[in-house]
Order: structure tokens, then sequence, then C-alpha cells
């Protein structure tokens, strides 16, 4: 795929703008750890890890976006470079396999759910969203034939559903018995965390019904980006609310 | 050895969420150090350490393998750059022989050894573990004519063996006297390190026993990247385990 001149940019300046917003969200909650108390605290560590993780995939992207492809002044378009690095859309998944496990610990260590359950369930979560990632992988890069996709995929979202369902019912069942000023902001995180999950899988079925233009793939790169600073900044914060205030109530 | 487009993509992908894990490894391991006690506050800092140096590697690994190899549209391969940094899995040994010596440092600080025996003990660990890897590495790199690879392999496995015997003793003699949920996660910790240790040799063996392709070379990068991240992040999330609970207790 080629793209015009404003079309590479919009897509540089997305990259650029996660970085930044993801390493602020590092910062943040790394900076804030000592507000919430022991129990709690291992939430905001997993948000600060997660938005450094994501950071760094952030400038992996930005390089493979800057190397894998020249200005063509003849056709004023930027073209492929054929650089051994060349810019796919896959890479994200390798952020995706570390980060969105431990998207689904910060709900954990901030519910409800204590000992013996909160480990099964912590488990039970970490492995499923490994899981729908690798084998969102496969289908996205590796067997790129439209069967691979999906078959892959479709494997992908039968993890996918099971994961989505314990996800929420975690959040929004803490939320009710937490109540308060913590239960509110469980209830936000819940809620950011169905909206922007739909998005991934609504931009994977993109190429299916789509031709493969370059007006599409701006359009999906916009999509992933906005959601990723959603799911991971947003979440973040949302998550840390819950532990401040389940830190001052101590319940 | 040429790679196709795939399966290129698959290592380098790897390698990246081997480094996210290990910075994330890292993170958590040095963020959480005030959680432990004084006595066994160093075991943390030694798997942050070791996660942190062995980020750096996976760094290296990722640049050679990116400038390692040019995409030649002609075949669709990725082959051999002809750059001064081509990929080489020795590589790895250079990581090694410095975490090595500090995961064996890991399990004498949480274990049931005190004063003497516990400074000599980590000695000789340190000691044996650094031989191994040296060792090993000649068989791997400088001397890779078969006969080097053997000869070496085989020194290697001399000191291995005792190392492996008494790392193993240590932990699960001290898990027993310990008890309790200290207990469990150094056992665990002793479980983890049995099983992720052997891979290595294994990995080692595989060109004796098999001929030299692509496919072998990816599944072998794979097995060592997942044992990897077994062996530094599982494992250290288990001694931290074990630390706490010492902690809590101060037994
Ligand atoms: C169901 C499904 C998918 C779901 C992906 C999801 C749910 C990703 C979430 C990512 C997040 C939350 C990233 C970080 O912020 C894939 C893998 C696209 C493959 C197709 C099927
Ligand atoms: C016995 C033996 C080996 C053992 C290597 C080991 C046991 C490596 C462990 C590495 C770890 C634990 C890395 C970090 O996570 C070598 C050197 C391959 C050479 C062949 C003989």
């Amino acid at each position: 795929l080629s793209f015009t001149q404003s079309q590479w940019d919009i897509v540089l300046a997305s990259f650029v703008m996660a970085a930044f917003a993801l390493l602020g969200g590092f910062v943040y909650l790394l900076s804030t750890k000592r507000e919430i108390s022991a129990r709690f605290r291992s939430s905001g560590i997993a948000g600060s890890i997660v938005c450094l993780v994501a950071f760094l995939a952030y400038l992996l992207l930005i390089i493979s976006w800057i190397v894998g492809f020249r200005f063509d002044p003849g056709t004023a378009m930027y073209v492929p470079s054929g650089h051994a690095l060349q810019f796919r859309n896959a890479y994200r998944y390798v952020d995706w396999s570390v980060t969105v496990p431990l998207l689904t610990v910060e709900i954990v260590v901030v519910s409800t759910l204590v000992g013996r359950a909160a480990r099964r369930m912590r488990g039970l979560l970490i492995v499923l969203a490994w899981l729908m990632i690798v084998t969102g992988f496969l289908g996205a890069d590796t067997f790129s034939s439209d069967t691979g996709r999906l078959v892959w995929g479709l494997i992908s979202t039968v993890v996918f559903i099971p994961l989505y369902v314990l996800l929420l019912r975690t959040a929004f069942r803490s939320a009710k018995a937490l109540g308060g000023p913590a239960g509110s902001a469980l209830r936000s995180a819940g809620l950011l965390l169905s909206l922007t999950w739909g998005v991934y899988p609504l931009a994977y079925c993109v190429p299916f019904f789509f031709a493969d233009s370059s007006g599409w793939a701006v359009g999906r790169q916009l999509a992933f980006t906005l959601a990723d600073i959603a799911a991971k900044v947003g979440f973040g914060i949302f998550i840390h609310t819950v532990a401040k205030h389940r830190t001052g109530s101590e319940v």
C-alpha cells in the first residue's frame, strides 16, 4: 500500500500522540503508587507497566512506519521502502500479548474477589487473554490468507467471549458491592473496557468487508490508536481511582 | 540461513514480546522492593537486575535480527544482509553469564541457609553458573566445529550437573523447612527452575541431531525465548512471593 503525504503524516502523528499519552500514563501511575495501600498497589504497578510497554511498542511502530516507507517524488506518494523492518499492523499484537493479560489483573486486584477465588480468576483471565491475542496474531500475520484469517479469528473470538463476560461480570458485580465513589469509578472502568475492547475485533474484520485501500488502512490505524489510549491510560486512571477510594475506607 | 516472511516475523515478535515481559518484570520487582524486609530484599533486587539485563540483551537480539537480514524481493525471503552485526544465537550467552549467577543468588537469599553456609553456597553456585555458561559459549560460538561443540558442551554439562543438584536440593529442602505459603512458593520456584533449565541443554543439542534448517532455527529461538521469560520473570515472581511471606513471619 502507498500513502499520500497527508495520510502518512496523520498516521505518524497519531502514533506519536499515543506514545506521549502512554508515557504520561506510566509516570503518573508509577509516581502515585504510594497513595495506594499495599493490598491494592499492584493494580497501579500493573497499570504503569502496561503504559511503559505500550510506549515502547509505539516507538517500534513509529520506527517501522518511518523506515518502512520512502517518499517517491515522481508520484508524490509514500511507497514501501523494502527495508527489512516493514510496517506491519501485527506488531501491535506483541504489545497486547503482554499488556492485555495485565489489564485483566488490574480489574481483579481492585475487585471484591479475595484469596483463592481472586487467584483462580486472575490465572484464568491471564491465560484466556494471552491465548486470544496469540491466536489473533496468527490470523493477522502469519497465515495471512483469507481462510487463515477467518479460522484463527474465529478461534480467537471463542476465547474472547468468556473472557469478556468474566471481566465485565467481575467489574460490575464488584462495583455494586462496593458502592460509593469506589463503586462508581469501577463501573466507569467496566464501561470503558466494554466499549474499547469491541473496537479490536471490528477493526480485525475490516479486510473481509472492504477492499485493502489506503484510506481504510489509515482509518484502522486511527481506531486502534485511539482505542489503545483509552483502554490503557483512561482505564488505568479509573482503576487508580478505585484503588485510592478503597485505600481510604480499606474495605 | 534464509527465512520466509512469516518465519522472520514470528521470531521478531517473540523477541519483542520477551523484551516487554522482561521490562515489566524489572519494573514490578524494583517497585515492590519495600514490601520485603532488609534481610530478604536482595532477592528482589537481584531479580530486577536479571530482568533489566535480559531486556537489554533482547534489544541486542532484536537489532541484530533486523540489521542482520534484508528482504530479497526476488525470492520473497529474508536473507543474511552481510552487516557486521549478524544475528548469532551465541549473543544469548552474554546475557546468561551475568543473569544465571544472579538467579542462583535469588534462591540462596530466600532459602533457610544462613551465615557462613549461605555465603559459601552462594559463592560456589555463582562460580559454577558462570563456568557453565562460559564453556557453553565456547562450544556454541568460538569453536563451532562439531568436535568443539561436543567437547565444550560436555565440559559445560559436567559443571551443570552439580549446580542443578545443589540448586534444587537447596530449594526443596528449604521449602520443606519453611512450610506454609512461603514453602509452597519456594517449591514452585524450584519446579519452574528444574523444568526451564532443562530446555537450554536440549536446544544446544538440536544441531547434533537435525539438519541446520530454518524451521529448526525458528523452533530453537521460540524455545529459548519462552524458557527465558519463565526462568526470569516467572521465577522472579515466585521468589518475590517467598520473600514477602518470609517478611511477614520473619522466620
Ligand atoms: C476477539 C478478537 C480479537 C480481540 C482483540 C482484543 C479484545 C484486543 C484488545 C486489546 C487491548 C485492550 C489493547 C490494549 O489496550 C483479535 C485478537 C483482534 C482477533 C480477532 C478476534
Ligand atoms: C548444560 C549445558 C548448558 C546449560 C545451560 C543452562 C542451564 C542455561 C540456563 C539459562 C538460563 C536459566 C537463562 C536465563 O533465564 C549450555 C550452556 C547450553 C551448554 C550445553 C550444556
